[in-house]
């Protein structure tokens, strides 16, 4: 035989896989969430038209949800115990995040949806192959943002005034995502780890705070699209 | 030629057609709306397992309400317009039957849920195929009666004066869910007849009422599975 073997793919640590699990565990209460929230802002929407597009955004979440219960499942999870200890960060985004109206649930979803997006895109790469075919499938369902985006701009149209208000409202969602997230990571040294991509325990809060970073931007560009000023 | 002729199945009136349409739009809108507050109650449930459930409850409503927007659109339909004139009394439904706590929005799926469930299977028999594989399609869609029974009866156990309010409050279900489908009915002449069978016009409140009592009598069977006084 050659000698030029490749390398042996080093075996996953039980760190690694119990960030994985803490990680499904995360992303899974927090889509389930998302989707019940979305729901019952749907009630609110003034027309059939939004109340449908939400339905359909809350659906789509609520797949999610399923996906990663099955995930879980095939790896031994017990889902419900894992996403426990999510459950209160998660709750307390949501109770800081109350929509008043339901221009401001829509970009809720939009910034929302966009950020999970680009976070998943983000660590996909530091998961195992069953985990990252499961974060690429949830990132296939197609976006809708087409239809937040002609809701917003018209909406803007029809009250200049709501830009102003809807652009503090997209940075206090970012604000308080990002809050939350750094309280969970903090008390989790290996999903920490895993999140930003490191190989060993050590990582500290400049690296999370770059991957933050990479992430504001590109919300910031998301903005760009809605005509506010990120 | 034999004589023995097999009689020409007769042409859909356009009256057949536009009460079909009328009742997926009625069947669809519920779906949705039945959808969206599970949802929405799913929030103040009090732990994991309920709001799990209940979120997949929900789901299973928004994928009926799919269906029903493709077979419309395949019929030639505009969903929104035909669902619109259900709003009213949809929504007025759920205003009148506001759970006030996670049980009675249990009972709430489970009675209405049943009742849809028993109502497709009487106007099944009385719509076109294409329809008609529709609604089966939905029939088909799993039961999970088992956890709100087991639920109810544990909280009747832990409290036996649950058992009279619950009782109560599925009463007051079915007969808000009555009176509503009265008013749509009564006012729409083509819809009633399919509903009740009729090959003509000239059905009247009696035709319904006989239905009604039918799906009255199929949902004191369910209440007694609940271990509740129908």
């Amino acid at each position: 035989m050659d000698a030029d073997l490749t390398p042996e793919a080093p075996a996953e640590s039980q760190g690694q896989t119990d960030a994985v699990t803490e990680l499904l565990g995360a992303i899974g209460y927090a889509e389930l969430t998302a989707g019940l929230r979305m729901a019952a802002d749907a009630l609110a929407a003034p027309g059939l038209g939004v109340r449908v597009w939400m339905g359909r955004a809350s659906s789509a979440e609520l797949e999610h949800f399923e996906r990663i219960v099955t995930r879980l499942k095939e790896m031994g999870q017990d889902p419900e115990t894992v996403m426990e200890p999510f459950i209160a960060p998660v709750d307390a985004f949501h109770e800081r995040t109350r929509p008043r109206d339901w221009l401001e649930a829509l970009v809720k979803i939009y910034v929302g949806d966009g950020i999970a997006r680009d976070f998943y895109r983000e660590i996909a790469q530091h998961v195992d192959e069953g985990s990252r075919e499961l974060i690429e499938s949830v990132l296939q369902v197609d976006e809708q943002d087409e239809f937040v985006v002609g809701a917003v701009t018209d909406a803007i149209d029809a009250d200049p005034a709501v830009a102003g208000r809807l652009a503090l409202w997209a940075r206090r969602l970012v604000g308080e995502a990002i809050a939350q997230t750094q309280y969970v990571a903090v008390e989790r040294e290996a999903l920490m780890t895993m999140m930003v991509g490191g190989q060993q325990a050590g990582v500290d809060l400049a690296d999370l705070g770059r991957m933050f970073t990479r992430l504001i931007e590109l919300h910031g560009q998301r903005m760009g699209r809605l005509g506010l000023t990120p």
